[in-house]
């Protein structure tokens, strides 16, 4: 149309683009035609407010008389409705909308929908995020952010988070931390995603993994072209010990070699089992990958959480030349984040910051900056404290619990995270997870965490409970709910 | 060591957590060696805070005093110092941390740094992002925020902003937008990933493209594994009406067949070009789309962005059967936020839906309930508005500066968007980026955008010159640099 379009200014009073195309012999019939196209198509919702034909007018560089009219005739055919001190609306009526089918719904993690108590592991209390202190460090990150953090940045993500990680994983964790080696990522996945190219790309076809674990995690490595081997497991943990043999491999690894270029751990506290890694066996591990050049991937998802003592250091301090550290907002803070970073070595730094590069996405910088404030100002320190009180309490509450309703359930796992592992009499897991199901109280067998190849026997029966996710409110009702579905 | 350490009251009010491994014959000197060694290792930075030795008494499970003696030890030695009122700290001084070098340095889109005006296309002006606003929609959107939101959530992004999204792209783009078809991605880059890969797992081997683009978003369809092959240009835009012949594919397409599986197209605004998409050749493409079944990826970067008319809806409007709609916040608000979005026809909504689902992660949520509100309280709309002002003042400027001061050089491309192009007396290219470097001014030439099989003839000397970056007092000064380095 005009110039005026753009940049009117009582455009910008009412702050609204509206999108038409007037065309036809007449403005006031294009108008008035594209106006109704736009609401029976359902571009315009029911009820939302139109311009007022001042700035539409001053919007499309046409008389206002001329908007009026077209709004004039569309009240009249019942497509709008103008009422004193609301403006010009969408009437509300059923619109044919333009709808061709929906997708198939999005698959979580698991059906979470429909349950009364969610148990399955995996998510923190999120009734507790703190909101209030979230809300102050993001007003002081807003503050603080030069402009060029705005911008497209650097692929290992802000060096204000990266800093104040680093302070933070060596004071908490015992990690050897230097900015310049963390990168932040969207969580482990993401994380898992960047190394797994980067070990194919290098010519690592083979990775050990835990016998118990999260299968999005193996087909992470899968989708990037790697097999997964399953090492097996006893009370020390993981055998680390065999990574040397190959022995445990099931089927042959595909270099035809004895030595898998990666192992994939939880050292701290075995997910799901729950077992830390014995001393013995975390040397094993970082002899191994001294030793063959491999590397250990270490995911350090809940290590902030452990009740009975001061948690045990990362592994990484044992070696930062061989060991990658995976750590999460996901556990501490909460998975909608999307926020997790990795400690890299030296050796494929270069490399991850790369394939990072190339994708050429990274979180929100807001996000990053704000976490940075939240650790920095001691928020973060305060808030993993309280968590760590709650869930040591809901921990205590199942253990007292289960002794007096269901002696024949043994609690195992150091007490620590999220989660526990309730040992079942031989052959009753399906049966309980059933029972739970039947209950809507949701809840996961431990055999649902196994790896496909892993030798079959010896078969545990047991129950992984996330003690963690329900909030507070709804804690007792859900134990008490768990206490009844067990034999 | 007890169970004291989670959940001490008084770890709780200072709020540090400080991970020692307190070993060997005594406990004091256990403690002494551990805090030397985490000073000495740079652990624990010069001038950070210990916890008072209450806290840390009360979190290791140890007497107050046994503390309070390492830390005088610590002291004593120079490690620490005590001062009243601040507490123990770590003393400043030169600490022999262990550095092991630092990776290559990030690549970032162009380097940026060292100049002293940044005329680089692509970036709009962060100094302009509206933080307060958006600060607002933060504190509404926590308020708001269901506590599920805050857990690991539908791939495909969260509700409340699709809907805001379907809204919007309705009234201000002609989008055809249902929120069960629309996905958040982390910006464009993301999306075309996921793309890239859904088409090649469906057997695509070829793509057209545009003969001017970025090669970043022609690298990441090679990545999935797929060809491009520019289409010619002309005065009327992208040489869309040849899509159906193959004849100006440069070599053999790869599957033999004369046709491409989809193009990726900038029909609004070509980039870097600023060309629009002629009516017929919009018509030409979705016939082509049509006839083939193949897609087109609609890249609608800066849609919002025109200032001599209202902007020409998005070509999805023709068919949202056929179109993939590709729009960001990286030009309308900011790059740093890392938000796209997709619409989605419903033939491959379920593909795209899944791949993202794999690898699990999405953008931020508390980014994407805030942009909903920004969107939904009309505070985007504003800042689109004000935006669109500020720029087109810029770009005004640019012209008349140019026509006084450069007059062999042609301004060409509409009026819109956050760029220009200023075509140069043939073979003068080169040495007017030449010229701009030696003066720290940041532009590109034309030919740096040019696809790599595209026929060399004929060529065009021109240089891209983005004027929305500079933030508002710099603009002047980068004008002034601009004319001076041209013929």
């Amino acid at each position: 149309m005009v110039e005026s379009w753009a940049t009117s200014p009582s455009g910008q009073a009412l702050g609204i683009d509206l999108h038409v195309e007037p065309t036809g012999p007449g403005l006031r019939k294009g108008l008035t035609d594209a106006l109704r196209t736009a609401v029976r198509g359902g571009r315009l919702a029911p009820g939302s407010r139109l311009p007022s034909s001042r700035t539409l007018a001053a919007d499309l560089g046409i008389a206002r008389n001329t908007v009026a009219d077209a709004y004039a005739d569309l009240v009249a055919e019942g497509w709008l409705t103008a009422r004193q001190g609301s403006g010009t609306r969408v009437a509300e009526r059923p619109v044919e909308t333009h709808r061709v089918g929906t997708p198939t719904p999005a698959r979580g993690r698991r059906p979470r929908s429909g349950l009364l108590h969610d148990l399955h592991p995996g998510t923190p209390d999120l009734s507790s995020f703190p909101r209030a202190e979230w809300l102050k460090a993001t007003r002081r990150a807003l503050a603080a952010a030069p402009n060029e953090a705005l911008g497209y940045g650097d692929p290992r993500g802000r060096i204000e988070l990266r800093t104040a990680l680093a302070g933070y994983l060596a004071r908490a964790r015992g990690v050897h931390a230097d900015p310049d080696r963390i990168m932040i990522c969207s969580g482990f996945v993401h994380g898992l995603m960047l190394l797994g190219d980067v070990l194919r790309a290098r010519g690592v076809q083979d990775v050990a993994v835990e016998t118990y674990g999260l299968d999005v995690h193996w087909n992470i490595l899968t989708r990037s072209g790697l097999h997964t081997h399953p090492l097996p497991l006893d009370q020390l943990g993981t055998r680390t010990d065999e990574l040397a043999t190959g022995e445990w491999a099931t089927g042959e690894l595909a270099t035809g070699e004895t030595d898998v270029g990666a192992a994939l751990l939880t050292p701290a506290h075995q997910f799901p089992t729950g077992v830390p890694l014995h001393p013995d066996r975390r040397t094993a591990a970082v002899d191994w990958a001294r030793r063959t050049g491999g590397l250990i991937l270490e995911d350090d998802y809940d290590g902030e959480f452990r009740y009975d003592r001061q948690p045990v250091g990362a592994l990484q301090g044992l070696d930062p030349d061989r060991v990658v550290y995976f750590g999460t907002a996901s556990k501490s803070l909460a998975p909608g984040l999307r926020l997790g970073w990795l400690v890299l070595p030296q050796s494929v730094a270069a490399e991850v910051t790369e394939a990072k590069g190339i994708s050429d996405w990274s979180c929100g910088v807001l996000d990053q900056l704000t976490l940075a404030e939240f650790i920095g100002s001691g928020a973060y320190d305060r808030h993993v404290r309280g968590a760590r009180l709650r869930y040591r309490r809901r921990r205590d509450q199942l253990v007292t619990a289960l002794a007096e309703r269901a002696p024949d359930v043994r609690v195992t796992g150091i007490a620590a995270g999220l989660h526990a592992v309730l040992q079942l009499p031989p052959g009753t897991e399906q049966s309980v997870v059933r029972a739970a199901a039947w209950q809507r109280l949701g809840v996961s067998g431990l055999s649902s965490f196994r790896h496909d190849t892993a030798p079959a026997e010896p078969a545990q029966d047991a129950l992984v409970v996330g003690y963690g996710t329900p909030p507070d409110h709804a804690w007792s009702g859900a134990l008490e709910a768990l206490c009844r579905v067990l034999p």
